[in-house]
């Protein structure tokens, strides 16, 4: 059974017993799934999201402020981040938002030592992928899979080398099938940069976010395009979902 | 004991004991000593919200779309409507802003049929009033709480003989004390307008949100800078605060 006849399988036989859930139990059932662990939020902690323009989402590049508005975006990172910033009044967070579109891990790695490591993060938010493979299905880069892996796995230890005590959280890049710019020549390749960043996780101990299962969940309740216009930047429905699905993996 | 030695005393009475509480315990706290009423949101519903510059909160004023970031701007409407399609993906909602910077009451009269009454929402949230108070205070108009009251009552006469089955949220106008431009000249001037608020929603049975309580309890956890910049204005943390409010009396 290839992907997609699997996914109409699954639809077909769990619809009526998902829509008797709520979003918000189905985002922490995907978590379950997971078995993913979750990150502490300490006293006067530096929460960076990075990433591409999932992350940036129309960020104002010049605001050097922390927890601004204008600075983190209108996407997940800011919802999120306004979360946290509302959930713990009395840990004095400072959240900022260096995520830039079209960034691939390469790219991630040029800008690392300014929009990184000097930042000193003591929670780092990483989602990097789906352009390492977007870019590369639309014959506009020549990356493979392998590639990203390496890029993605020497960035990591490079962090873990400059900030030992980092809380990291891997973020799965995710795609929504049969909307838009997916569709199924995507398949069977895509999942294996998601796969790859799975594996980032468990090689550095760091918090997973299983956005794939989120967003294949959330397809039962609501079209795809309810979710995302294109089928890769959320809507924003879709970044509430993202950010309630990142809320999961913090405690206070 | 005038409000700012009251608000001291409560301060100096109560931290340990509200510490102890979250901040989302503390929410609902601030709902149950308001008894508010709870509004339902039903399938296909359009939801509005109207205001000033808290409301406004730099929408892009020509993008017209229900549901998009931009035309929802970045503030509590935003991730308050972003919550409701989070939480309601079944009932297909339409979710408008219609705030406008520096309104008064009356200038949302002004526009009310095109900005209000055309588009027919089935659940209208309005917030209004600090202008009213804040430009007479800066000797920038020359209204009252006698004006404020009757232009109101006249806007949701005029709002329920056009909708008559409108579900109205009014929220209250707040105003954080101690926070740049909001000093003791504020009081007891203002409460007079949260009154007049808090009466409008008696008298049109709309559901209504303390969000001065809302405040004033968050303000016992972080100063009142990390809430709002000016005293007026949320921050991003005040917006998710105003947020978490709203959502409390929006039940599926």
């Amino acid at each position: 059974m290839n992907y997609f006849s699997r996914r109409k399988f699954i639809k077909a036989g769990s619809v009526a017993g998902v829509s008797a859930l709520t979003l918000t139990e189905i985002v922490t059932a995907a978590f379950t799934e997971a078995k993913a662990g979750k990150i502490t939020i300490g006293q006067n902690n530096t929460v960076l999201f990075q990433g591409d323009s999932i992350t940036d989402a129309g960020r104002k590049k010049d605001d050097l402020n922390a927890n601004n508005t204008s600075a983190l975006g209108s996407g997940y990172a800011m919802i999120a981040g306004s979360e946290l910033l509302f959930k713990y009044p009395e840990k004095s967070l400072k959240v900022y938002n260096k995520g830039i579109s079209g960034n691939k891990v390469y790219q991630l790695a040029e800008r690392w030592d300014a929009d990184c490591l000097n930042q000193k993060p003591d929670v780092l938010s990483i989602l990097i992928g789906v352009n390492d493979y977007w870019h590369k299905h639309d014959g506009h880069y020549n990356g493979t899979v392998e590639i990203y892996r390496n890029d993605f796995k020497a960035l990591l230890e490079r962090t873990k080398k400059a900030l030992p005590t980092v809380k990291l959280i891997i973020c799965e890049p995710f795609a929504v099938p049969d909307v838009k710019s997916v569709d199924k020549t995507w398949y069977p390749e895509f999942p294996e940069y998601q796969q790859a960043a799975r594996e980032m996780a468990d090689t550095f101990d760091a918090a997973f976010i299983p956005f794939q299962s989120v967003f294949d969940k959330a397809v039962k309740l609501a079209p795809g395009v309810y979710w995302t216009g294109d089928g890769v930047h959320p809507s924003l429905a879709g970044a509430q979902l993202m950010a309630h699905a990142w809320g999961e993996v913090v405690k206070g």
